[in-house]
């Protein structure tokens, strides 16, 4: 009973998370009332956000394209100190701590025997290579926070990376973000007040 | 602390109705993390939307440019019964009931002194034109069904338009859409004002 292309409006945003068909019906009424420069800004952000937007060949944190992230390419953060974070959304939350002024890492995932998430699925090697080039250039890492979800592969992330690194420095502290997260949850939705306290109450594996 | 074009997604996004900042980030992750053709989708539906959708220039429904809408191309319909709504967006839930299969108006909003909203506002002009019109060719119409919203100047709408076409024939009947208890509503949990319209509109059985 609709336009064709307004039906198509409607199954694209219905694609996008938490959004089901009345609120996409009601997403698409809206882009029909409001100016055409408000669609085009937004069609054109998506576009350029996956033509743009890569990952930092050393945190894999997003960046744009064959750049450093923002984090990386900040001389004012420790470099001495990283945490390790899932996911590049679980760095926002971290951030508006304002309790870390470390670097990170980003390792894509976490272990997950059960859905066949093994070492080689995520940036692992890529982190010990960090820490391994670092040490050899003698800006030696002294400690990683462990901040993978407090979730069952989250904490078998933390304690395979604890392992890992003790093999290969055991003087580097490997530490993991304190309880106060309610587990099962995700880091992207926790508040900073929570968080912050989970930071500064890490403890060593 | 996010590559620009992410930054510029979340902020597009968040000008979309209930999305807030949260929620924005998260379509922006989401779209970060799916094929690159779900954003070309979007975008794409975005723009065409705005270049490829217009007005039915008979009801003044949504419609392809240049083109009367499904329900005015439908010759099912039967054009003796016009159902007045405020919106395109109204005509959706109509259908839903399946129960209405007369032709549609959409008047583009309701008369609201306050507002600064006045007939010539609205398109009341056009729905008497369409009358005399038909009642001109022959193919005259018997009832319009006002469908505005049961608020203030959804009311005060309906009354103008019973006003205006007993003007234009009196044997046109104008009706309006009942107002009372939704079904599988709790009598206990009712306003007021409801309750008092279903009991002044009561039926006997």
């Amino acid at each position: 009973m609709q336009p064709e292309p307004v039906e198509r409006l409607v199954a694209a945003f219905s694609r996008l998370p938490g959004v089901g068909p009345k609120t996409a019906q009601r997403l698409a009424y809206h882009v029909l009332v409001r100016p055409e420069a408000e669609a085009r800004a937004l069609a054109a952000a998506l576009v350029d956000v996956k033509e743009k937007v890569g990952e930092c060949h050393r945190c894999f944190n997003l960046a744009e394209l064959g750049q450093l992230c923002g984090v990386c390419q900040d001389s004012n953060r420790d470099e001495s100190i990283i945490c390790v974070v899932e996911r590049p959304g679980d760095l926002l939350p971290m951030e508006r701590t304002h309790e870390f002024r470390g670097s990170y890492h980003v390792l894509g995932g976490a272990l997950s025997p059960i859905d066949g998430v093994g070492p080689q699925d995520i940036r692992l090697d890529e982190l010990y290579r960090r820490i391994t080039t670092a040490m050899a250039t003698g800006a030696a890492v002294k400690e990683v926070v462990v901040a993978t979800n407090p979730t069952t592969s989250g904490e078998v992330t933390a304690l395979q990376i604890a392992a890992d690194i003790g093999q290969i420095d055991h003087e580097i502290v490997v530490s993991r973000l304190a309880s106060g997260l309610p587990v099962g949850a995700d880091l992207e939705h926790a508040d900073e007040v929570t968080l912050g306290r989970a930071l500064t109450g890490r403890r060593r594996l």
